[in-house]
C-alpha cells in the first residue's frame, strides 16, 4: 500500500481536484485526510475532509450528488491527488453550477460563463 | 477588479490547478499569493509561490518550460483558480512527464502510468 504526505501541511489535509472523468472538465477542488482517502478508497464514492464543518464529508451526503470514483491519480510529490469521477446529478457545486469554476477572468474581473443546472434553494432548501 | 480570497488560509495561498487549454489533461497544481496571482495576470505568463524556496516563482525559469495563459477560471469561493495554460517543452513536472499525476492508483499502490518528455538531469543538471 502506498501512501500519500499529509504531513506537508499544518492541518494535515492535502488537495484532491476533482474532474469529470470523461470530458476531463475540472468539477471542483476540495481537502482530504487520511480518514478521508481511506473511505474513498474503501467505498469507490469521494469523501472528503470538510475545512468549514470540521467532519468527514461524502460528497452528495445531503443533495445526492454523489461523485463514483473512476480513477484516481497521484502527483510527484504524493501531496495532491486526482478524482477522475462520474458527478450524480450532474452537478458539483453546491450554487447549482456543473462546475465551481463556473466564472472565467477576463480583463480581471470575474464574469458567470458556467452552465447552471440546478436551483439550489430547491435542493439543500433556504 | 475582482478578488481572490488569499485571507482562508494561514499561509495566504490559494491553489492553482494547472491545466492544458487544449486536451483539459491537469498537468500540475501549484500555490499562488497575491503577488503571484498579479505577476501571472500582468505577464501572461503563470507564476507560483514555491512552498519549499519561500520565493515567487516564474514556471520554467530554470527549464525554460513556461506555461503561456490562455485562459483562467475562479471557483465559487474565490479560493481556487484553474490556469489553462500551454505548456512549452510538453512537460510540467520537474521529473521530466508530462503531467505531476504521472501515476495511477491500482489497488492501493501508485503504478506510473504518464508519458516521459525529457530527462531530469539534462535538463536541471544533476
Amino acid at each position: 500500500m502506498d501512501t500519500l504526505n499529509f504531513e506537508k501541511s499544518d492541518d494535515r489535509l492535502i488537495p484532491a481536484i476533482v474532474q469529470d472523468y470523461k470530458s476531463r472538465e475540472v468539477l471542483m477542488l476540495a481537502y482530504i485526510n487520511q480518514e478521508a482517502w481511506q473511505k474513498t478508497l474503501q467505498t469507490g464514492k469521494a469523501h472528503y475532509w470538510s475545512r468549514s464543518r470540521n467532519k468527514l464529508w461524502l460528497k452528495g451526503e445531503s443533495s445526492g450528488h454523489v461523485q463514483i470514483i473512476h480513477a484516481i491519480f497521484v502527483d510527484c510529490d504524493q501531496d495532491t491527488v486526482i478524482y477522475q469521477v462520474e458527478q450524480l446529478g450532474d452537478a458539483a457545486c453546491h450554487k447549482g453550477y456543473r462546475s465551481c469554476f463556473f466564472r472565467k477572468v477576463v480583463d480581471g474581473r470575474f464574469e458567470t460563463v458556467g452552465e447552471l443546472v440546478f436551483d439550489p434553494e430547491k435542493v439543500y432548501g433556504k
